[in-house]
Formats: C-alpha cells, sequence, structure tokens
C-alpha cells in the first residue's frame, strides 16, 4: 500500500463517459489498497473556450480576471470525477486549489507553487477517501487564484506528489510513453522503458511535448518518481500491467543498469533564426542586442556568437516563430542603429534537430556521427548549440523530418 | 455619493456583448459618484449546463460536489464583468462567495448566508474600485463552496447591500417592475411604482415571479430598500430616470401616502388539489396525513380542513403538479388504511388566484368582492384560504385567466 498521485488530461476528461473511465481506473488503484489522490485536467476545449471569451470582452486580458475565469475549467472537473467516484462507490472529495491550499506566488496567469498544504488531504485519505485536487492553479497569499500557465496541471500533480512525499506520479496521457523520436516521422520509434530527468527535460524543451517542462524540473527538485503512461488502455486492466508500463522518468542515483549512449532524437519547427551582421565585437554587445529584445518580452532559445574578424562578429539567435516579426522591429527600430550593425537578415524557415542523452557525458564521437548522418543527407547545419547532454543543429525546415529519421538510424535507437 | 448594490440576471449576462452593457449602465453610476458594488448571475444556460452533465456522471447528484460545480457560473461571470469595466476605463476587482467571504450554512444547494466580512469590500471601495461579487454562493466554516439554491443571486444581493447598508439595492431583469397582475393575461394591467415587503412576499411566492422570495424575506429582515426595474433599457439613459423607474419595495414604517387596498392578482396553475374523503375527525389527523408526504419530500401549500360532521371530515391540500402522482402514491400506500379514510380524491386541472394587498387589513369587504365577481362569472370556488394580507381560491384551471380579468377590474386595478 502507497500513496500514489494520478494526474490526468484534458482529453481523457473530454466527456462524462470518459470521466467514468477515469473514476473505474482510480476506483482500481483505490481498491488494491493504495491511498489515492487524483489531479484531473479542465475538460478538452473548456480552458480554451474561457481564454477566448475572456478576450471577447478585453483583448488583452486582465491577468487577475483571467486566472478568475480560466480556474473555473479544473473546479468542474474536480467535481464531476468525485461525482464520478461515489456514483461507483467510492468515498471521494474534490479540493479547488485554494481550499488545499496550494500557494503560489502573484504572477497571474504563470504563477509559480510556492508550498501545498497537506493537513487537509491527509485527513481525508487516513479516512479512505480519494482526494480529487484542480490541476492548473492555486492561490496567492492576499487569497486571489492564480493559475501557473499552459500544461500546469502536470506541474501541479508532480508538486502535490512532492508535498504527500508519494511513492509516484502517474501521468496519464494520450501517448504511452516517451519515444526516442516522434513515431509519424519514424516508424521505428521505441518507446524508452526510463528516462532521467535531464534527459527528459532537454526531449520536453525541445519538442516531445509529452508534459510539461515546469513538472519535470519539479518532479527533479523533489525526487518524485513520475510515470508517463497511457490514458487509452481499457481502465480496467490488471493494475501490475499498467504499474510497469509507459515511461518513468527516473534520476542518475537510481540508475543500475547501463545507460543508452543516446535516448532519444528531438525535433521542432517552432522557431526562426535572426542574425544581426557585423556587430562591433566588444563587451555588453550581447546585452546590448538581446535586452531590448527581452524587454519586449520576446523569449529567445539558442544564441549564437563566434568569435570575431577584424572587430567584426554576426550574432545570431532563434526566437519563437510567432514572434519573428515582433522581433525584427525592435532590432530594426531600436538596436540597429545603436550598435552600428551591419544588417539584420533572418530566416523563419528553420528547424531545430537534437540529439539527446545523458550517456554522451561519457562517450566521444557523437558530435561527429551526428554531423556526418547530416552532410551524407546533404543537409547543412546552420547553427550549432551544445550543452552536457544535448546537441542540437539548425537547419533548413524542409529537411527536417529527413534529418530526424537518418539520425534515428545513425544512433541504433529502433533497436531494443 | 451612495453605496449602490446592483444586481443583473442571467439573461442580461447572456452574452459578451450584453455583458459590456452591464459595465456601461454601472459605470454611468459609478461615474455619478456612487460607490458600485455589482452581483451578476451566471451567464443564462450556464447553470443549467453545468446541472446537467453533473446529473449525467451521478443522476442524485452529491450535494457538495454539484455546488462545487455549479458556483464556476458566476465566477466566470464576474471576472468577465470585471474585465469589461476594466476595458471602459473603470477599475474593478471581482470575488468569489469565499473571498469576500459570504459565510453561509452548510445546506448544500440551498445554503442560508450567515455573514458577510465587509472588510475587504470597502477597503476596494474606498479606493474608487467597482467591485463585482458573485450571486448564488457562499463558503461554510469548513471552506466548502455552497449554493443558495435556484434564484439565490437575489438573495446574495440583498445580502450584500445589507451588509454594506447600501442605499439602494437594484435588481435589474428582464421586466420593468412589478404589475398589478400579468399583462400577458390583463393588457391594462398597471406597473406598481411601490409595494410594501409583504405584499411582495405573497405576490412572489404566488405567482409574480419577478424576485426570489428568500431575497425579499431578506430585504424584510435588514430593511433593504429594494428596486426592481428593467436591464432592457438602454444603458445611457440618464440616471435620473432609471434611478425612479421599476417598482421599489418599501416597508410599512416608510409609507406616507395612503395605501391602495389591493396591489395585485397573483395565480399560479402549478399545483394539484388533493383530499382525503370521511377522515375521522380526531386529534392528529392532519399530522397523519401530511407527515409521510413531508418525508417524501413533497412541499405542500395550500391546507383546508373544514369543521367535521358526525365525527368524519374531509382534509384537502395541495402539491406542485410535478408530485401529484407522488402524492397520492404515499397517501394509497401508507396513510388511507392507517387512517381508515374513506378515499383519496385528486385534481390535478386547478388555478390558484389571490388578491393581495396590505391595505386589505383595514378594510372590509374584499373577500366578499372577489366571490361576488367570480359568482357574477359562473367561476365555481373548489378551496379557500387566506391571511391578513391576501385571499386565495382554488378554481378550475380553464377558468384562471377569466378570473384574472374580472378580479383586476372589479378591483379597479387598471386605474392608476
Amino acid at each position: 500500500m502507497a500513496l500514489i498521485v494520478h494526474k490526468y488530461g484534458g482529453t481523457s476528461m473530454g466527456s462524462t463517459e470518459r470521466i467514468r473511465n477515469v473514476a473505474r481506473r482510480v476506483a482500481k488503484w483505490h481498491a488494491a489498497g493504495h491511498q489515492m489522490v487524483v489531479v484531473p485536467s479542465a475538460m478538452s476545449g473548456e480552458t480554451n473556450r474561457l481564454i477566448a471569451l475572456a478576450k471577447e470582452i478585453q483583448p488583452q486580458p486582465d491577468g487577475r480576471e483571467l486566472d478568475m475565469i480560466a480556474a473555473t475549467g479544473e473546479q468542474v472537473s474536480v467535481g464531476l470525477l468525485a461525482m464520478a467516484l461515489k456514483a461507483q462507490g467510492v468515498d471521494a472529495v474534490s479540493y479547488a486549489g485554494w481550499q488545499v491550499p496550494v500557494r503560489t506566488d502573484d504572477a497571474y496567469t504563470k504563477a509559480r507553487i510556492e508550498s501545498i498544504d497537506d493537513t487537509r488531504v491527509r485527513v481525508d485519505l487516513a479516512a479512505g477517501k480519494v482526494v480529487v485536487i484542480t490541476g492548473f492553479q492555486g492561490v496567492d497569499a492576499e487569497g486571489n487564484i492564480t493559475t501557473l500557465g499552459r500544461g500546469g496541471s502536470d506541474t501541479s500533480a508532480v508538486a502535490v506528489a512532492a508535498a504527500l512525499r508519494a511513492e509516484e506520479c502517474l501521468i496519464y496521457t494520450d501517448v504511452d510513453g516517451v519515444y526516442t523520436t516522434d513515431p509519424r516521422i519514424v516508424p521505428e520509434a521505441r518507446r524508452l522503458p526510463g528516462i532521467t530527468f535531464e534527459e527528459m527535460l532537454e526531449m520536453a524543451s525541445l519538442g516531445s511535448k509529452v508534459l510539461q517542462i515546469r513538472s519535470v524540473e519539479f518532479a527533479g527538485k523533489y525526487k518524485v518518481k513520475t510515470r508517463v503512461l497511457s490514458s487509452l488502455t481499457p481502465p480496467d486492466i490488471p493494475l501490475a500491467e499498467e504499474a510497469v508500463s509507459g515511461t518513468l522518468i527516473t534520476f542518475e542515483e537510481d540508475k543500475s543498469m547501463e545507460q543508452a549512449v543516446i535516448s532519444g532524437i528531438a525535433f521542432n519547427r517552432d522557431e526562426a533564426k535572426i542574425t544581426v551582421l557585423n556587430v562591433p565585437d566588444r563587451p555588453g554587445i550581447a546585452y546590448q542586442i538581446l535586452g531590448p529584445v527581452a524587454d519586449a518580452n520576446i523569449d529567445v532559445d539558442m544564441i549564437i556568437q563566434n568569435t570575431g574578424n577584424q572587430g567584426l562578429t554576426d550574432f545570431s539567435f532563434t526566437v519563437h516563430r510567432n514572434e519573428y516579426q515582433k522581433a525584427i522591429e525592435v532590432l530594426e527600430g531600436k538596436v540597429k542603429s545603436g550598435i552600428q550593425a551591419g544588417a539584420i537578415q533572418g530566416d523563419p524557415k528553420i528547424a531545430k534537430v537534437s540529439v539527446v542523452g545523458i550517456g554522451m557525458r561519457s562517450h566521444v564521437g557523437i558530435a561527429s556521427l551526428m554531423f556526418r548522418t547530416l552532410s551524407e543527407e546533404g543537409i547543412n547545419i546552420q547553427m550549432i548549440s551544445t550543452s552536457e547532454i544535448k546537441i542540437s543543429v539548425v537547419i533548413e525546415d524542409k529537411y527536417m523530418e529527413l534529418a530526424v529519421r537518418a539520425l534515428h538510424k545513425a544512433f541504433g535507437l529502433e533497436q531494443a
């Protein structure tokens, strides 16, 4: 008997029929003697509906009021799930974030969890109740409702699991785990039974959007054993089978077996590249370029600056494709003349492809195998960026699928 | 400058366009220097949608969880209205019931307000903000969300007005006030500029469904000047005109002018009549008949028992037409044999028509004028029940409109 946290996404909660299935699955775990806490998302489409309504009223919605509105989606979900459990004879009780309470800072629409009081929940668990807690939301020190931003329910679930020192946090999604790459691009892609949270961080941020990135950080920080598994299996499959399915996110300390060199190939097509040409190669130039970009609330991903030549250098970075135009305007408007740069060049038609693996720390030759593979396919590399456990390249976007397939094969990922 | 509470129903909040109009109306009052608190209902249809969803999951929904779900409708409304005010340049802040807090007992789905803390609201009002508070809901001593039952937003508004000692509580609805009777039946029906809260109680419970009955009780108990007025006028009509429109619910103590004898003719067709024939005329018989009916959660309205004859009497009462069959079953099953009654007779095709007026206290002849009028129209009276300020009769339902028109004319209600 253990304390287990389940998280269900919007698709799993998408209809009353599906909610009944979630309840059956939770009831199965409860019947096996586990203490159960469940964190559901809003019913699919509901958060979008609420935000659209708010934007009809106020195109740039007030953050506090937007959170007041958006938080209701999960509140409906917890009530419905608690009812579905009761209807199946399992005692259950629902809580909104403020009732637990889940304390956050006051950064509306993107709040961070500061603490979770487990008193009330533990009393219910001791009484044999299933506790259903809203994902995505909390309450600030002044008693205002806050939300954690898109995908925040994953973070809520992991944070609740951390606060309760749960045995495991199971994230039920519409995929059955983390793959070596996207099976839609590489049919031979293989599900990973386990992955370290550091690899998961790189995979998540690079495009394998299985888990919200912040939830993985949380899992890493508090050492919460987190499993990503399918919500599409029949709710009454044997628990022993379900409990070892999906992909378990572990910590290096737990690693007992030899780790594969590379865990997977991540990619995305959401970014655009911007290069400031012939920038004077002097201290402070990076800040002079990126400061105004950050001030305009534009997130920057890769940043590349090569050694200068004749006192001049080229400075490149990538931004989300939606913010490409805005970034160009900022640079043309404020930055270019201020630093006497040559010209601003940009390209929104790029893709980023990365190989990720904790094993590459101790293996040489990963980069060269990557670059040789791309070269053999005739794919030009525009930018390169590396970290301890990943190598990312920017290429022309039309080559993305080809690059992913070639790399997946070159690193032998299709083999078990 | 005064503190004013506005309440808007679901129809007024039915679309983002309508919410903008509500904001314009509130902004007009705010611009005139008033401190404004606004209590909106859920957007029309939303509460029904939520309850239907809950009943799909659990046909007899758990009260606590149903309230958790149903309360979200108003939470969305307050957020949207606060945004609409801000979009028009009026500073505003929204609160759910638990944030104020509005304390209630723990009778889920039909909770009663116990107290309202005005601290937080007063701080905002002093800062010039419009405060938008959810109707329909509160929080119990344990921090669980409760709702007040259907139409509870009227009660919330009046209770908030009482707690803040507001100058006036304006209930905006889709009718422009309280009428002498339903204009759809009597075209000459006249809007009453004022009505006492006691008359309003009788009018409301008898079918002129303008205000939730409990809100009127609240208004009476705490002497809250409450005005029912139209939300369909253009939001920018002159405030001086709007402020005296509709119907003001006053208190006897405030009465300065001569009160009309009769204020209006109320009626309904929702009831069914049940008679238990030849009941032994002995103590306890009323309880033996109505106890099992109450135990079956069937509400009883009129109750008539005449003096017995030869130790036997007939006992009649009315129930809601929807509960007619259930009541008959209870009587046939448990009651009839237990008290050796003769037979159970029932008739769902009845209507109740009432004349209501605080003035009838000091005027004789009201009953006789009523009975003579019905007699002249050839309408048979089946049951009669009286209180200090109303006389109700039960008649065959096909005569209802005729009776209402004849009485409206006989009591001279069409004249100003």
